[in-house]
């Protein structure tokens, strides 16, 4: 409680403090890359699937054949959500935000299981990529369709499980790969809010359960994992690249905030909106959408001459995202199926050499008040 | 990114950092108080009651006569669960941890909210305090009784309730009011690791419910709310004053932790601990136990000779529950019953100058590794 007033003021929000030791995610270096235990995340995008990039940062190395093999076989064996589960998903209203949904579907999962504080979170952490999309999914249709769908699919990957869920019939390889490769972006953000968030909560010895679901609690903020939804209202909303310069013209006067540009860390742009924007303009062409994907790139333009912001991997994910068929609805929790990989690895890491997190406030209100009896007070 | 590694250790678990303003809690100032929106410890424990403490730290100020009945009442009209909500519990295995329930619980019960984001969180942390009773004491006796209990009662007060709904008839007042100290001193305590996972949440601008959930998931955990339920079995194991020296010291020899003691920010004490000893001697003597409250003094004895560690609140907040016939399980839960309170004004605070938490890490992990090609890996 000695900082001054300026000291503490330098950390609101913990911006620029460093909470503690990582050997996960490598990002805001002076090179501006992003590296998952060390591999670039071009490198990974470009080579590697989500089941690998997952078990990469769960174990610090990537998977050997065999090793893939095996991980894959397990993610596979556990397919179908128990009838107790579907239970409560069937409770829960259609007017829930899916984000909401998932925190309660994530819980009750939770409850499932026998004994969460002494399990392995690897093998709580497969059982649950594994079944959020089945959770999502089969909740979405439930309430949107009022159809009880079959939860057997013909994919061999979280990526095309979640699109054959989703659509009734297996996707493209095109549409597949795309998903996967924003999975692998989504994947991982070293001390993020909501991996902070699971980090704080797992350093008080909590189990993998209430970490978990204290991630999708902070990432269904509007300031973190809400901002691709608001990205694709706005671009649909702009809906021409000459309305787009207008709106966010008229915007920027009125000193609105526009999602899906800027970042903490990044100063000079963020790795993985190349990587996406590739694959959102490859999507709205092959869909017939390339208005679409003109419309955001003026944005950007607009944004990078007024405000020298770039856009962050939320922009360009929405395009990608939309042009998948996926609602706008679904684009957060498919940041949270993406992300369980992430928050998983910090769970873990953060039981290895735990310390409680537990910072101090700077007291700015009234000190020893006299206390009034109730009988007295106006 | 520019810490030293020697400055960066420094803020390992955050202690000592401060994370932001508040004029909600002082607590380890120079003198060792606490207060509460200005007010002490000790006299709100002598004077108030947990509803007038709760209407406190939402307003910043004492609610006048008028004002504390309307908020009584309103806390009185909201008094049974939803049968969705109803359902829902009873699909919750026994097995399940009463925290991990009321995980479940309470993300179930936002999900019948229509609009937990524009509604006011003094209006939903209203509706929830009164749920919170009835939602763990419903489950707790469907599965552990098998019998589905009635859940009105003749009490008025939030401690009266809980009391009424676990033994099945009105409390002494004595017992009702030695609950409502209770909930008192447990209502708020500054940036401990569950209030700051509720402001984390908040940060990202996400809902009232999806914070409360992120703080009970933290509050689960051994080194935080689950420290009282650890205190009571070993008051319970050690059994008489001279057994409890014996088994303490031998404890320390293996260097063992000992839950219940020192606390990160009072170096000298926590004030909370006096004023709850009172109450677990008059307890365990009046129940017939005075046997465990003599054991847990002998501990604090051993503790203070050997350690030069003071018992907090959790310590003696044993014994008291332990005399009000509250299974050792339920007590973390009453802790969420008592610190939704904190939380819910902390929520509110961070809405009103917020700024994202987001901290950074130190990276000590392996860099541009170069990627290998699955087939090539061995």
């Amino acid at each position: 409680m000695t900082l001054t007033k300026q000291q503490d003021e330098a950390h609101a929000g913990l911006a620029g403090v460093i909470a503690g030791d990582s050997s996960i995610c490598l990002c805001g270096a002076e090179d501006e890359s992003l590296l998952y235990c060390g591999y670039s995340i071009e490198d990974l995008a470009a080579s590697s699937s989500f089941e690998e990039v997952s078990w990469l940062l769960l174990h610090g190395e990537l998977p050997n054949k065999k090793e893939l093999e095996k991980y894959k076989n397990a993610l596979n064996q556990h397919k179908s959500p128990s009838a107790a589960l579907i239970k409560v998903l069937e409770q829960i209203p259609e007017h829930t935000n899916p984000m909401d949904m998932l925190r309660t579907g994530i819980s009750f999962f939770g409850n499932l299981e026998k004994d969460p504080e002494h399990t392995d979170p690897k093998e709580l952490s497969e059982k649950l990529l594994v079944t959020l999309s089945p959770m999502m999914l089969y909740w979405w249709h439930f309430q949107q369709n009022k159809a009880r769908i079959k939860l057997n699919v013909s994919a061999h990957s979280i990526a095309g499980t979640f699109l054959e869920l989703l659509h009734g019939k297996p996707p493209s390889p095109m549409h597949s790969q795309a998903l996967d490769v924003a999975l692998i972006l989504y994947a991982e953000h070293e001390f993020n809010a909501s991996t902070f968030t699971v980090r704080t909560i797992a350093s008080t010895l909590s189990d993998y359960f209430s970490a978990i679901v204290g991630g999708v609690g902070a990432l269904r903020g509007s300031l973190h994992g809400g901002a691709n939804e608001w990205a694709m209202k706005l671009i649909e909303q702009c809906g021409s690249p000459d309305k787009a310069e207008k709106t966010i013209l008229e915007m920027l006067g009125q000193k609105k905030l526009i999602m899906g540009f800027g970042h903490r860390v990044y100063k000079r742009g963020d790795p993985r909106s190349p990587i996406i924007k590739k694959w959102a303009k490859k999507l709205a062409e092959a869909s017939g959408e390339s208005h679409l994907f003109e419309t955001a790139e003026r944005i950007e333009q607009v944004m990078l001459k007024e405000k020298k912001l770039f856009p962050n991997l939320d922009f360009y994910s929405a395009v990608v995202f939309h042009c998948l068929g996926i609602p706008t609805d679904l684009f957060t929790p498919i940041f949270v199926l993406a992300r369980t990989a992430g928050w998983s690895a910090h769970y873990q890491e953060q039981h290895t050499h735990n310390k409680l997190i537990r910072p101090l406030s700077h007291y700015i209100g009234p000190t020893h008040r006299p206390y009034i009896p109730l009988e007295k007070r106006s």
